[in-house]
């Protein structure tokens, strides 16, 4: 069966919209769309968390009995199928008479793919359509699927000769307010936040994310990394989403982070957190703010990486420079991308 | 008298092209042209260095007899007014019977200054023309007669978080042919390169400008601060400019290449060295290259510079942001420009 371009790449994109509704957790976030056989929308649906109805299944539930017959189910996402806490998609599409499937990305999991090919085998007309934006969708998710902890991005403030203080420990205002909403932006844009104690005990961050205008900014959840103790008044016990601790085996934490759900981590301070990733290999992405301003002295933003020699350095792929104000933001990656 | 505004300008023009003939040094670099009542050149004139005529007298030297009656003298800087090593040119123009003298710069000279009153004094029509253009010119210059000491450029490579070298000292290559290419036009482009001698001892620089298709480039001279002994096999020992060596204090060392007619500085290594022109407050620009990668360790870019609490920070304005293949180039100044 042959599809409606237009009114299946309309929809896709609906779906993409819908997918976000749905939280991040150790589940993607799916939507989908139903479409009759003539391209009207006759039901939508996203996946609300671990536990309830995916996507696909959530959408069929919203038509009357033997509404999906013959159509067109959008989503982003392969169906799955396997049976979970919920039964498995393919087979619910099927029962549901559905003559055509098209979806953005394949299933990663091992358990839970196959859902395409059952499908077909099925006499289901199966395409897929806008891969790279269904991709995008659950970037962060697929990236766990992947590796099996968070995606990590280390951000530090430093004047333009690397450091992140005076030698007394002072650094406010290091950068300007544009970069500081920056950091808040990004902050609101990862599931959790962490910081080391040293960090805690020198500054008592709040570590939340404060966006102008926006009170109901998405906020992450705060991880103390470290082994001293965080003061009973400290901000970070009075955080919105409560706080975690975790100790010094950096990727025994992430993996725990990532079975909790988190699939993107903030690595906010200071410079010992950050060499630590930085040294274990574990820092994805760095955003790194340089206010134009010299500083000199021992409070560097990084110690030790662990680079002895010029042919250990640490390479980055720039992905971003940008001006914030007086300041600049350098946006990299630590893989070469060719 | 007025003035031919067109032919003015164009003599302006070739005035400021003929300055850069002479060389730099304790004079400044001055051209002339001499045009006819009815705009036409009757002669071209430079100032050669010290010594020498200047430029106006070297322009009038080129007409026949009576050729500058009622003539326009076209100057680049202000024609001085006291008797040096060779006549002031106020009285030479007088002499000549030039009707009307253009200049850009006023001379900031507090004994040669006042050549235009003069001028004036006596019937001479005077005006000003391109002043900015003109100053450009001898902006050097014009700073070594505002502070006594030349203009100083800092440099430095660095990694983004601020590193010089690997823990081990090695740091080649931090970073790429197009900045190390740019490096060596600034070599040219510096009356003077000043390194400490433990870039010396360690590096064995050439300190040569070295720039593709350009074999006759300018070479800077190498000033080599510190206290330890040069070996007899360095590398700045062959300097086709020769070298000179300069001790720790920096104002009166720079106090002397200025007497000596130089009147900019590149200084280019290492960190101790540029530590001390920041801490002294003797850094007027600064070229730092940023390249993208970490190194952590000790080998930081900059020790003390005198900053103990963040009030204290040296806050910096940029005037440049390059790409330079994989780099970034800040050029910045330590003075806040508004």
């Amino acid at each position: 069966m042959a599809g409606n371009p237009v009114a299946e790449r309309d929809a896709m994109a609906r779906a993409r919209e819908l997918a976000h509704r749905g939280p991040r957790g150790v589940n993607p976030q799916v939507g989908a769309v139903i479409l009759s056989p003539d391209g009207r929308v006759l039901g939508e649906g996203w996946h609300r968390g671990a536990g309830t109805p995916h996507a696909e299944v959530d959408a069929l539930s919203r038509l009357r009995p033997e509404e999906a017959r013959g159509a067109t189910a959008i989503v982003t996402l392969e169906p799955c199928n396997h049976t979970g806490r919920t039964g498995p998609c393919a087979e619910a599409l099927l029962e549901a008479g559905v003559a055509r499937v098209v979806y953005a990305c394949d299933d990663p999991g091992d358990a839970s793919s196959g859902g395409a090919a059952r499908l077909q085998a099925a006499g289901v007309a199966v395409a897929r359509l806008d891969e790279a934006e269904g991709e995008a969708v659950i970037a962060d998710w697929l990236f766990v699927q992947r590796t099996g902890r968070p995606r990590v991005t280390v951000k530090w403030a430093q004047s333009l000769d690397g450091r992140a203080a005076a030698a007394d420990g002072s650094s406010q205002w290091i950068t300007g307010p544009q970069a500081r909403a920056h950091v808040h932006r990004e902050r609101s844009a990862h599931d959790a936040i962490a910081v080391g104690t040293g960090t805690v005990l020198a500054d008592d961050p709040k570590l939340t994310a404060r966006i102008d205008g926006d009170a109901d900014a998405p906020q992450p959840m705060p991880v103390v990394f470290g082994t001293r103790a965080i003061p009973v008044d400290a901000a970070v016990r009075r955080h919105p989403r409560g706080h975690r601790t975790a100790g010094h085996d950096l990727e025994r934490e992430l993996f725990g982070l990532a079975a909790d759900g988190v699939q993107s981590l903030y690595v906010e301070g200071g410079p010992t957190l950050a060499s630590a990733f930085l040294a274990a290999g574990l820092a994805d992405r760095l955003t790194i703010y340089l206010a134009p301003t010299l500083l000199g002295g021992p409070r560097t933003v990084l110690d030790d990486i662990g680079v002895r020699t010029i042919d250990e350095q640490r390479r980055l792929t720039v992905t971003r420079l940008e001006q914030l104000g007086p300041d600049l933001l350098v946006e990299a990656t630590t893989e070469e991308v060719h």
